[in-house]
C-alpha cells in the first residue's frame, strides 16, 4: 500500500513535462506545494528538472526526482501514448503509485492520454464500472462538482449512479461539504423529464443513500444550491468547455466596452480591485484540476493552460484527498450500494 | 396558402395570454411590431386585449383580435394542453395559420405546450423527420444558432443532419449570413470524437451541401467563428440554460464585487454606459425567441420571462422569415438532400 495515514505526508507524483508551459511552471509549482508539507515526486527529464530546481530554495523540502525519457505530446492519441511511450512522464508518474512511491498523480499534459494511462496503469477500485472525471467549478456560493466531464460517453444509468456516489465522496472529503445535495442534469425539473438514460438513472439515484434532490437544469449549475451535478461525459464535457468559453467571451465583450471611452476606462481603474476579486472568484485555477475518480490512486487532470497557481492547487487537492482517505471512502460508498446495483442490474441492462 | 409573397404584409398570430407578464406586456409589444408594417393577430381573452389596446395609439395599424377562451398555464402538461384546452390562446393561434389567417405564431407561454401545439396543429413540412428548436445566442461577433435546444431527445444521426439543414436556411433567411459555417457539437475537434450518434452524423454532414466545418466544442460556441452548431435537444437544452444561468451568475458575482467599496461603486457609475452596452450585447431579448423549424408555418417560442423588447423582436423575426420565404427554402433544402437521406437510411437505422 502507498503511504496514506495521517502520520506520513501525502506523496504526490507530478508530471513535470505536461502542460503548455512545461517544467518552468510545473517545477516551481511543485516546490511551492512541498512548502505545505506535501512530499512531491518530480517525474520527467532529470536534467531539465535539476536545472529548474537549482534556481529555487528547496532546503528541508521532501522532493524526489524520478527520471522519464519520453514525453506525451498534446496531439498524441491516447492509445499511442499508452503503447509507444511506456517511459513517458505521465506513465512513469502513474507507475510511481502502483510501486508505492506515490499516493496520487497530477498532470497538465494531454488529458486523453492521462485518463488512459491512469485507467490502464492504476486500475479501477473494486466495484467501479467506469472511472469518471469530476470538474470543479466556481458558483455564486460554494464550488459545484460536475461529473462526468469527459471520461465516458454513452453512459448507462448505473454508471450515472456511480458517478454520483463517487462525487458525493469527493465533495465530502476534498471540498468539506457535510451532506452534499446531488442533482441529475436534465431538461426539466420533474421526474420523467430527460432522455431514456436519465429517466432510469433518476430511479436508481432515488433509491440510493445519496441526498438526491432530483433533476436539475443547466441554469441551476452555477447558483450554488446543488453540490454535485451528475451527467454523461459528452454532456458534461460540452458543459465544462461551454462555461469556460462563455466566461472568456463575456469578459472579452465587457473589456471591449469598458475600454471604449476615457470615462469608462477611468471607472475601470477605480474598480480594479473589484475586478480582480471577481476574476479570482471565477478563475478555474483556484480549483486546480479535475480529479479522475474510481482508480486505485487519485489522478488530477489539469488544464493544458494551467498556470503555477492551478498546479499548486491541484497538488494540494490530491494531498487533501490522501489525508482524508478519500479512496477508502469511495470503496465503502460503492460497496454499500452494490446491492442496489445488483437489484437494478436487469433494469440497467434493459436500458443499455 | 397563407399570405406570403412580398406584396402583402407578413401576418403574425401572437399568443397574448402567454408569458409571465401576459397581455400587459404582449399587447404593447404586438402594437410596436405593427408599427413596422407587420400585420398582427392578437389571440386570447378579447376583453383583456381590448382593454390593453384602448390605452395605445393603434391608428392605421393592421391589428386583428381573435378570441380564445382558455389559457395554458405554465405547469400544464403539453399533452393536457393539447387535448383539454382546444380553445387555448396558443392552440387558436396555431389554427390561425392552418386557416390562412396568419403566416406564423409567436408565444411566450408554456414552451412544451407551444411545441406540442405547433407540431400537432400545423404539421410538419414534407420530408422533415423531427421539427427542432433553434436557439439564437449572442457571441463576440455575429449571433450563433444552436439547434436543437429541446424539442427532441435521443436524436438519430439523420435527425442531426436535418437540424443542420434547417438551421442553415434560418441563418441565411433570418440572420442574413450568406454562407453559414455549420459545426457539429462534440467533445473533440477530430473526426471520430464524440458518441456513436455524433460520429455517424459527422459522416452524413460531410456528404451534404452544407459548409460543414467539422466538430466544434463547447468553448467554440461563443467565439462567433461558427454560425450554426448542431446537437441533440438534450445537450442543446442543457447548453442553452447553462449559458443563461452562467451569464446571470457572473453578472451577480461582478455586481457584488463592484458594490463592495465606495471606490468601485464610483468606478461603476463612471462606466455605466459601457455596462449598459455590455448588457445589450449579451441580452437574450435582442434575439426574441427560439424558432421551431420544420412545421408548415413558423412558431417562435419565447422565454417565459420575455420583456416587451423580446416579444417585439420575436414578432419581427417571424415576419422576416415570412418575407424571405424561409419555409419554401426549408422545403427545397430538405428535398435536395432526400437522396442523401435515402442512401444513408441503413446507416442511420443501424445507429438507431
Amino acid at each position: 500500500m502507498p503511504n496514506t495515514g495521517a502520520q506520513t505526508a501525502p506523496r504526490i507524483a507530478v508530471d513535470v513535462m505536461g502542460g503548455d508551459f512545461g517544467p518552468q511552471v510545473v517545477v516551481p509549482a511543485a516546490v511551492e506545494a512541498a512548502r505545505d508539507g506535501i512530499a512531491v515526486v518530480l517525474v520527467g527529464d532529470s536534467a531539465r528538472i535539476e536545472s529548474e530546481l537549482s534556481g529555487l530554495n528547496t532546503a528541508g523540502l521532501d522532493i524526489t526526482v524520478v527520471p522519464a525519457s519520453q514525453v506525451v505530446e498534446m496531439d498524441d492519441k491516447p492509445s499511442d501514448a499508452l503503447r509507444r511511450k511506456k517511459d513517458s512522464s505521465i506513465q512513469v508518474a502513474c507507475r510511481c503509485v502502483t510501486e508505492g512511491r506515490a499516493d496520487g498523480v497530477v498532470s497538465a499534459g494531454n488529458s486523453g492520454a492521462t485518463v488512459a494511462c491512469g485507467m490502464f496503469v492504476l486500475g479501477r477500485i473494486k466495484g467501479v464500472m467506469r472511472p469518471a472525471l469530476a470538474g470543479i467549478m466556481p458558483t455564486e456560493k460554494n464550488p459545484v462538482v460536475l461529473i462526468d466531464v469527459g471520461a465516458n460517453v454513452d453512459s448507462k444509468p448505473l454508471h450515472l449512479l456511480q458517478f454520483g456516489l463517487m462525487a458525493d465522496v469527493l465533495s465530502r472529503c476534498v471540498l468539506g461539504v457535510s451532506n452534499p445535495a446531488v442533482g441529475l442534469l436534465s431538461i426539466g425539473e420533474e421526474e420523467g423529464k430527460g432522455n431514456a438514460t436519465v429517466r432510469d438513472a433518476f430511479e436508481l439515484m432515488r433509491q440510493s443513500d445519496l441526498r438526491f434532490i432530483g433533476n436539475v437544469e443547466g441554469r441551476d449549475i452555477f447558483t450554488g444550491d446543488v453540490d454535485v451535478v451528475v451527467c454523461d461525459g459528452f454532456v458534461g464535457n460540452v458543459a465544462l468547455k461551454l462555461s469556460e468559453g462563455l466566461a472568456k467571451s463575456m469578459s472579452n465583450i465587457l473589456k471591449k466596452q469598458l475600454r471604449s471611452s476615457w470615462l469608462s476606462r477611468l471607472g475601470t481603474l477605480l474598480s480594479i480591485r473589484a475586478f480582480r476579486r471577481f476574476k479570482k472568484v471565477v478563475d478555474y485555477a483556484e480549483y486546480g484540476g479535475a480529479p479522475l475518480l474510481g482508480l486505485k490512486g487519485l489522478v488530477v487532470v489539469c488544464h493544458g493552460k494551467s498556470n503555477e497557481l492551478a498546479i499548486v492547487n491541484a497538488i494540494r487537492m490530491a494531498a487533501t484527498s490522501v489525508r482524508n482517505k478519500m479512496h477508502e471512502h469511495l470503496a465503502e460508498g460503492l460497496a454499500a450500494h452494490s446491492g442496489l446495483a445488483g437489484k437494478t442490474e436487469k433494469a440497467s441492462k434493459d436500458a443499455a
